[in-house]
């Protein structure tokens, strides 16, 4: 198949959203806390943190500005996100209880969008994000399914990196190591 | 906790590679052709890519060169490792197909290299890669490891890439969509 980019189609990004939990459970659970708690740097996300990020945005990100769209559009913009608020709420957390939690609030929050059998007339809405400005529905639901594959992308390579002098000379051939 | 590499540990290492193929499942099984299909461009892979080459490498190349080092040491070096060899391999087969594929090789590969109770100075035994040279065998698991988490990485990647025009301004914020 050659490339080209998908139309917004919201059953195919349920599709990946709904698979989410179940991937980051096969990917972390059970596993050595050397895999799962060093990062890349200062201010940046180990496989744990990605996690608690996730479960942050599922309470207070996609669905809760999905809402604000549908029930007052750009009059209200979004409540601003805070990309670090898993430092403090996972806190005490274990990663099989980040990834029960997020597989409930990824179900319920499913169950929400689905309940609301968006129209295309509804997906084309628009809303205020505070720093990004108009936004459409379909943007932000859109950017939900990419926000999870980025954070999957980002899990891969903060454990790859682990291994970054543990390879030896096949540095060369694992880019994921050196990005 | 800061950043630090991990040095190989053997089983830390199966502890990845023996997830690998659930992971997987759990991202692509069921998942529309839409997602699996697409690539980045020529030469590139997509998601159904990824996993043929995954399946080729438990066939062709980890274990295989591991015997080797083990049975000649440099003597003999490794048989060239062909990237593209799932286009062929691949034909006719569907996501489930492969999936079956690489759990039963993974399975199987996981019990040959348990079997071998590999102890530190057979992880330091040395083999001959036709490009790169001298490696040792802890450095070809290490690498197999990292292999696995790069093509997780490029599967998230490529399927994140289908939705670069429809996430609109949130592209700034979601880098994976032009890595």
């Amino acid at each position: 198949m050659s490339e080209g980019e998908a139309r917004f189609d919201l059953s195919h990004a349920i599709s990946v959203l709904e698979r989410t939990p179940a991937v980051f459970r096969a990917l972390l659970a059970g596993l050595p806390d050397a895999w799962t708690t060093p990062n890349e740097g200062p201010q940046t996300f180990s496989a744990y943190d990605n996690l608690g990020h996730l479960v942050h945005g599922e309470r207070t990100d996609w669905i809760p500005r999905a809402r604000i769209i549908l029930e007052h559009g750009r009059s209200r913009p979004f409540d601003p996100y805070d990309r670090f608020a898993q430092v403090h709420e996972s806190r005490g957390k274990t990663v099989p209880d980040l990834l029960d939690e997020l597989e409930r609030w990824r179900a319920q929050n499913l169950e929400t969008l689905r309940g609301w059998q968006l129209t295309d007339r509804e997906l084309a809405l628009e809303g205020e994000h505070p720093a990004l400005g108009r936004v459409t529905l379909a943007q932000l639901l859109a950017a939900w399914v990419v926000h999870d594959l980025g954070h999957l992308a980002q899990t891969a390579r903060v454990m790859a990196k682990q291994y970054r002098d543990e390879i030896g000379p096949w540095r060369a051939y694992l880019p994921i190591v050196d990005r």
